[in-house]
């Protein structure tokens, strides 16, 4: 190997280093957020919740960062093969975190709007929802940071867990709305706020599998089992 | 230029042509899944509306074939400035319309849940704001179709008609469910439905915003107003 090839090898190491160091960190504040949404929901302190909406303008700020250093990537170092296919992941993977920022955001939103209301027992089934969410994000950043397909898979084959915890609390949300009328707002609030949250699993699921293609260059070939199936 | 190299432009042009058709293609099946998901909606056809939830892997195939478009042309021609800026996107583009297919399909899948109970009236707020959503569609994929970045802004700057109509058929539906607790289950159901219609305008936007940057090389400056700013 010469010594400009070696140079040119360990910068674009260093690139997609780069890029891995982005996508972590997107990933550790999409989580943060989720949590901090939950609790400002908990804590009915709306002050908090606006803070927690503006902050995922940093989010995005990283989202485009990685879009950016992925098309100067492609632009100078023209990858291919395995290399090509950790830029495209990285395009992928970021996209999907900037949603689930997106989706923690709303819940925050969704919290303030709850706060124009006296306070319902309903929403005492979120937390436990967003920490199977966030348990998936975690995993399946660090399969994704590990490159490890296999850890990946474990995380997709977990979203079920997610999905059934979601049907169960879509269907106490509805019976709380029949039995009190006047929660229905404030519970249909909560029922968009815990459909966000399973909306964080899908996006989990889709970090695992283009996890996946990034290892073994296709896609995983078994569809995972939806337990959602009813469309709630 | 030499007949070699013109043979390699002509060659890639040909490719981008190929990306552009699987791409407007893509957009029409999603912005009729729409219109089909609407349809068997207002005709309570569950039969049909499993047909057109099926659909939606001839969506999910074209994306594939884009993205897979994507990574061969990026791999073998290496694009650079405005061609990096055509192949990128396609990609984000093809993403965002696989989207609005699967928003397609779940307003037909609400629909089959819909069908297990008696029909209610305020189902009939959905059809104007599909309308509204397609129309959104149809008119960003045809400012892509001719990178026309003024017009891809007029698409976005209308996505706020839509979000106020997509309110106004939140609180119908909130005081339909109020009047009448045993609609509840129902109109949650529509609540969803109108939701990934209005989904279905946001993704719109992305695509308007995404030709603007593919033309101008930079993102669009000013945010847009957001009507919705309630979370609703």
């Amino acid at each position: 190997m010469s010594p400009t090839h070696d140079h040119i090898v360990k910068s674009y190491d260093s690139e997609l280093k780069r890029l891995d160091g982005e996508i972590q960190r997107m990933g550790q504040i999409a989580v943060a957020q989720l949590d901090a949404a939950i609790d400002v929901l908990q804590r009915r302190d709306s002050q908090a919740a606006m803070r927690v909406v503006a902050n995922d303008d940093a989010i995005d700020a990283l989202e485009h960062e990685v879009s950016h250093d992925v098309l100067r990537l492609l632009a100078l170092r023209q990858p291919m093969a395995r290399d090509l296919r950790e830029v495209y992941a990285a395009l992928r993977i970021s996209a999907d975190i900037e949603r689930i920022g997106d989706y923690a955001a709303n819940v925050a939103k969704r919290s303030m709007v709850l706060n124009q209301s006296a306070p319902v027992s309903a929403a005492r089934g979120l937390p436990a929802l967003a920490k199977l969410a966030n348990g998936l994000v975690a995993e399946a950043l660090e399969a994704y940071r590990l490159r490890d397909a296999d850890k990946a898979m474990a995380v997709r084959s977990r979203d079920v867990e997610l999905d059934a915890e979601y049907t169960g609390l879509f269907r106490e949300l509805l019976t709380y709305m029949a039995e009190d009328p006047r929660q229905i707002t404030a519970c249909t609030h909560l029922l968009f706020a815990a459909k966000n949250i399973e909306r964080i699993g899908d996006h989990a699921t889709n970090i695992a599998e283009n996890t996946w293609f990034l290892v073994h260059g296709e896609p995983p070939a078994d569809e995972r089992q939806k337990a959602d199936l009813t469309s709630q």
